[in-house]
């Protein structure tokens, strides 16, 4: 196709004036704009030109900055696009899963494999002090049931905070839930009956292939970029197919990927004309490296069929279980839920969220937070580019907890689990994301750790005995 | 029959030396033991006596005393036992039960229709205080997650105690969940699938039909005695339509009812001998009036097929949604259903209640709850004798927070409902407890408000009300 054809040319012709050092490390490459007009072709053809060029490291993107020539970080190689089975074999990595989980809670691990933030970027302190103040403010202490809808100054703050994501929430459209899984779970059961289907990424965070198992759904993967999540054409053929989408639409766990305003846009339209609902997960929204909050599906939704979820879960306190729910058009499906499997939200740790929110100390905390995870990831990258085997290609998440590492195909990650525990160190192998045979030389790794000397050399190691596997 | 023949003389037997005053108001009566002996009675039969004198309101039970003759406390009849249709329509009181739940948000109502206990008898200031000191005690004040079985030591403190109801739970046999609902909702997801059927109390707790219907399932209501709960021979007669069983076993709201050991014993054989699991919802069974607290099925379970489900929010803290179950054989899918729906416990609210129940201050605080609301039950069926138009039935609950009213069946308790809103009176209408046209002419009230002259002159009104309705 001449559209293929002149694609690669121009990223050929550009590779070449790097390579021949025309183009220098830092170097600001034209906007994708000034390329079309350039070249005389489209917007997805020039962002295809620099997509092709960032998977071979030659540049990358800085959010709200554009395009440069790489520096000098070494960068490895992006992951390519998934391409799971159309209607893959749908067998659960239960006992790895069960495997990684249980080795988890043994001392003296460095645990790569969690999907949290360490304690040590929490703000501890200061929600201990919300924690009295709330037990103060609330009526009982907080031993009243809740209203059903959930903590209203919670809401409020929530709803306030959708305008940075191009969202225009009002209290009322939110319901709150014991924290995200459980408002994915509530979306989940609001929207499908068993043996209905549900799309989602590939690779996947193995609770949503577990909640939707649970509820007797059939799970169909979608072809996902590293860097830009589904593929909106792979969706539109699989449509007929499908009941119901999840998406991890910013930063997803494992790859880190964050799906461009274009095709955000474009697969809230493509689902809303089938009427198809879309439960988007944006857990990590608000741990962004750049200098603005990405958008969200919900944002785009004219017909109230995305169900928003959210929670503090990856920000502020895991263990507070406080999360979200922006329902649209299923509100009342999801209160009734809520109702009947719940009764109400533990009213405590949601006025401590509350408070925390309407302080405004959760946008200083977040900076902090963010600093400092995109701090780990650059160190990540680069001391898996210095030690890791030949081969090796890693994910560029631009914000997130976790990062994707694709090794040698020979290399299995299953194997490499069992090689590196004895060593004290905990992966996530990538066949825990799928229900199909594919990932089995990938792995997640959390840099949601703080980085140390300790960490570092751990890095290093889990390098070298991913070498000793070949 | 001969038995019915035999039963019924010597309880008009007895009937007539009580109403001949040859035995006195206080009296105490034979033990069941020696009426068998004396008569060459079944036990059974020599219970069914009692039972039917009780009915009549002659003699009362007391637990762990015996039957004594009644006394000067004017005690109205026991309602009937309830007479579901085998197979009823389904017709959920969906609007109904919206519009109670929507009115009780309003200020300035006398909630006879809630559910939980009053604030003023909760232990507020000492659970406040625990919860500072639990923020201290947990690592990172409760942001972690908890493991994915729930906090230990409340699950040792729990399994201690079930030593109380003749159980002998360890730590490792418990799950906690989000409070109680979320307890039944879990064990319902695990045992069963859509399509199948649940047998019920009749009446029951709305929330239970509507987790049942939420889940797909079909609700078989069995007759229930006000007294005695569910009649073993009903649910022996459609176990070949069943898989699974739901029981209030002590204190059930809203009839009050508490099944007795050989009903418990022989209901858990018989569900047993046809691999039918039984979630036992426990949630009342701290709240008894008499000496000892009754036992639960769990505790004749010895095949593993009861999920016996508990909670701390009819006697500490609704608003914390710390609950737990023991589910037997189901350990294994109640943990991948807690992990997929919830990922773990609200970490806080858990570390509270267990110090709590460490501290050894929950049975002071229970001895003291208990004394209050047996007070309040007291007075509530003394008032009512004295106020409330004649056909009135009470049940005699022997522990818990509902009392069961019946009125003439001339009154509809949905329109009793409207009528008494207006005088700012909330009840629950019976037709709330069941999916079929019946306890149209029923109520309950909640005796876990304080006792005030306020109070008694709103429950007086109320009985105003009721006559007016005639």
């Amino acid at each position: 196709m001449k559209k293929d054809f002149l694609y690669q040319e121009i990223s050929q012709n550009i590779a070449r004036l790097i390579k021949n050092n025309v183009l220098k490390a830092g170097d600001r490459l034209p906007s994708v704009r000034m390329l079309c007009t350039a070249h005389g072709i489209s917007m997805n053809t020039a962002k295809r030109v620099y997509l092709e060029l960032e998977g071979q490291s030659l540049i990358e993107s800085k959010p709200q900055s554009g395009y440069f020539v790489s520096g000098r970080r070494k960068l490895l190689p992006l992951p390519e696009t998934s391409r799971p089975l159309p209607a893959g074999s749908e067998e659960e990595p239960e006992q790895l899963i069960a495997r990684v989980y249980d080795n988890m809670g043994k001392p003296g691990l460095t645990l790569f494999s969690i999907g949290v933030p360490d304690q040590r970027l929490l703000p501890v302190a200061r929600l201990n002090k919300e924690m009295i103040q709330a037990t103060r403010r609330l009526s009982g202490g907080g031993t009243a049931y809740e209203e059903l809808q959930g903590n209203e100054k919670l809401r409020l703050a929530i709803a306030a905070r959708s305008f940075s994501w191009g969202g225009s929430l009002r209290e009322k459209d939110i319901i709150t839930t014991a924290g995200g899984m459980n408002a994915l779970s509530f979306s989940m059961m609001a929207v499908s009956k068993p043996g209905q289907t549900i799309a989602v990424e590939s690779p996947v965070y193995p609770g949503i292939l577990q909640l939707a198992r649970s509820l007797g759904l059939r799970v169909l993967e979608l072809p996902t970029h590293p860097r830009t999540g589904i593929e909106p054409d792979a969706l539109k053929k699989v449509l007929p197919q499908i009941h119901l989408c999840l998406l991890v639409t910013n930063f997803s766990t494992p790859l880190g990927s964050c799906m461009p305003d274009t095709h955000k846009r474009e697969v809230v339209k493509l689902l809303a004309e089938r009427n198809i609902p879309l439960i988007e997960d944006d857990l990590y929204g608000d741990l962004y490296f750049g200098n603005s909050r990405p958008s969200c599906c919900k944002a785009y939704d004219k017909t109230g069929h995305v169900l928003w979820c959210s929670a503090v879960s990856k920000t502020l306190a895991p263990g507070y279980r406080v999360g979200w729910v922006a329902p649209g058009r299923y509100k009342e499906q999801l209160l009734q839920l809520k109702l009947s499997h719940a009764i109400s939200s533990s009213a405590i740790t949601q006025e401590v969220v509350a408070g925390f929110l309407e302080s405004g100390r959760y946008d200083h905390h977040l900076r902090k937070m963010r600093r400092t995870l995109q701090h780990n990831c650059d160190h990540y990258t680069q001391t898996i580019a210095g030690h890791f085997p030949p081969g090796t290609r890693t994910g560029r998440p631009q914000g997130g907890l976790t990062l994707w590492v694709e090794l040698d195909k020979r290399i299995n990650t299953t194997d490499l689990y069992a090689s590196a525990i004895r060593q004290h160190i905990s992966i996530a192998p990538g066949r825990m994301f799928t229900l199909q045979q594919q990932f089995e030389n990938c792995m997640r790794l959390c840099f949601g750790l703080p980085w140390t000397d300790e960490l570092q050399h751990k890095l290093q190691q889990l390098g070298r005995i991913a070498a000793m596997q070949l």
